[in-house]
């Protein structure tokens, strides 16, 4: 099956079960940017992120018999809440792999769809050997957070409905940033607009410090990131690009960007401000670089991938930047 | 012209111009509600609130060589972004007449979006006195709040979304809670769906001490609010319901709600957590009710009608009750 019609074969799958969320802007934060700036709001998805696309596409394809025994995710938090409320909806059971040092929303919401969530040291312990152990005694069915077809193909969406959104927007041409960490999504809505769309090319924005992305696209290689964590962007921060996605990315994508994490909290007050969303850093790293990175042009898209965000943390944003 | 007919007309020229903002649930918020609660997030709306319909509406239903000589409003906010925004889109001048105690964030963007702003004492000098010798002496079309036809057409847009969006849903019948002021929206939404989906029956809300529409709809007759301000509601305090929207409410609307101010507070934060939403109190009263009230069912759609909130209030907020 090609790439296209996989995505095409999972969005067919998530209608009536995922929401086609809005391509917001507004003049005012235009004017701020000093470009126009098309924001694609995921936070609005079902579980606050655009994983619970790949979550459902996912689960949607495994065959009846293994989904019935159940699923498994490792997660930080976003894919885990997309895993667990999809199982939820279809009916099976959820086993998540979660490390303590998540936000406790995430691990909160986890456990309220219902899923079993298993905590880990992300210091000392494996979170792979962990899921790996579980999934084989219990007869579950890993659910990868990115680097897994169907996954991929499900986070793809996004870029089936920006190609319309766009269109009906008249932009024929234009960068598309996507928050990055292992590349699923942005593989999927490279993939999408490659077929549907390919006047908007996809760039990939990641923290300062945490640009194993960029930097592999630079090397033309995989590179990992020096540290395994500690940027307050934990939706995004994976060690390395996966080695389903990065082949996409390096086909497909321009070169990365990177923002500081001030940058990041920014871009969330600018988004409450300006769009009334709420996003957590890891979702706002594209929007603050459409808003902060220069050279990109008069118009740009980009995704705002996330709003699950510790309540003390959005409080502290608002103190010092709003 | 019917009622539905014109609302028909305004929703045509809307199109294009205004969004059709999402109908919004979380399961883990029904959860909190013991009952499925939809919320139709205006919020998203250009100029953050869905004033942005009824000003365009107007803003366009002006005779053309009217329209160019510009146009006036009276409004602590919502009302005033909405129509400077429509007015600056066509390419028109406005001048907005708002109280000196309106939020600052409401003053600064009218101002942003191309408006004059004249300021004025709420306790000493009389806003429509100002406001008509304004008008008259440079030749501007005044844009009531509410009651004018064409604003309440506007804002009937809203209804025919909702009678959409109920359908794809699959809700037939359930209470239609909206955050009412001086009633154009209610009014609105109440006519539309009288034409488009009659199981669909408004209920009004109100902050606790400035519910003149409930006591109104009680009484069967207009009675007025003992207070004229005071509310952290500021959106939809008005003195009393209005001539024209009052006998569409007590035609079609059941009895009034009403929030105390910290419901409508709680609201506000739930909506950050579970719908990534950005609320002002009077944008989140009747989701306060959606979530708080009780006999309302199982089923409830309500209105989220404005985002315009100052950040220190929503610090506030946050700090409190997230």
């Amino acid at each position: 099956m090609s790439d296209i019609a996989r995505i095409e074969a999972a969005a067919r799958r998530l209608r009536g079960h995922i929401r086609r969320t809005p391509l917001l802007n507004a003049p005012l934060l235009d004017r701020i940017a000093g470009r126009q700036v098309f924001v694609k709001a995921e936070c609005l998805q079902w579980t606050g992120s655009f994983k619970a696309r790949g979550g459902w596409a996912a689960v949607s394809a495994l065959p009846p018999e293994l989904r019935a025994q159940g699923v498994l995710a490792c997660s930080s938090g976003n894919h885990a809440q997309g895993v667990a409320w999809a199982a939820a909806a279809h009916g099976v059971p959820a086993v998540i792999v979660m490390p303590s040092d998540a936000p406790a929303v995430k691990i909160a919401n986890t456990r309220a769809y219902g899923a079993e969530v298993v905590l880990y040291d992300r210091a000392t312990q494996d979170r792979d050997a962990i899921g790996q152990a579980l999934a084989g005694a219990r007869g579950l069915s890993l659910i990868p957070p990115y680097d897994h077809d169907e996954v991929i193909a499900g986070q793809g969406s996004i870029g089936l409905e920006l190609a319309e959104q766009a269109a009906e927007a008249g932009i024929a041409a234009a960068p598309v940033l996507t928050c990055c960490g292992g590349g699923g999504m942005t593989a999927g809505i490279a993939l999408a607009l490659e077929a549907r769309a390919p006047g908007l090319r996809v760039r990939p924005v990641e923290p300062a410090g945490f640009d194993d992305t960029a930097r592999s696209l630079a090397a033309g290689r995989i590179v990992r990131n020096e540290r395994p964590s500690g940027s307050i962007c934990d939706a995004i921060v994976t060690p390395q690009p996966g080695a389903l996605t990065f082949p996409i990315l390096h086909r497909l994508c321009g070169p990365g960007l990177t923002v500081s994490d001030d940058q990041a909290l920014q871009a969330m007050a600018l988004a409450f401000q300006h769009l009334r969303i709420v996003l957590e850093p890891g979702g706002a790293v594209a929007l603050a670089a459409a808003i902060f990175a220069p050279d990109l042009g008069d118009r740009v898209i980009c995704t705002a991938s996330g709003g699950n965000v510790d309540p003390r943390l959005f409080h502290q944003v608002l103190g010092r930047f709003a």
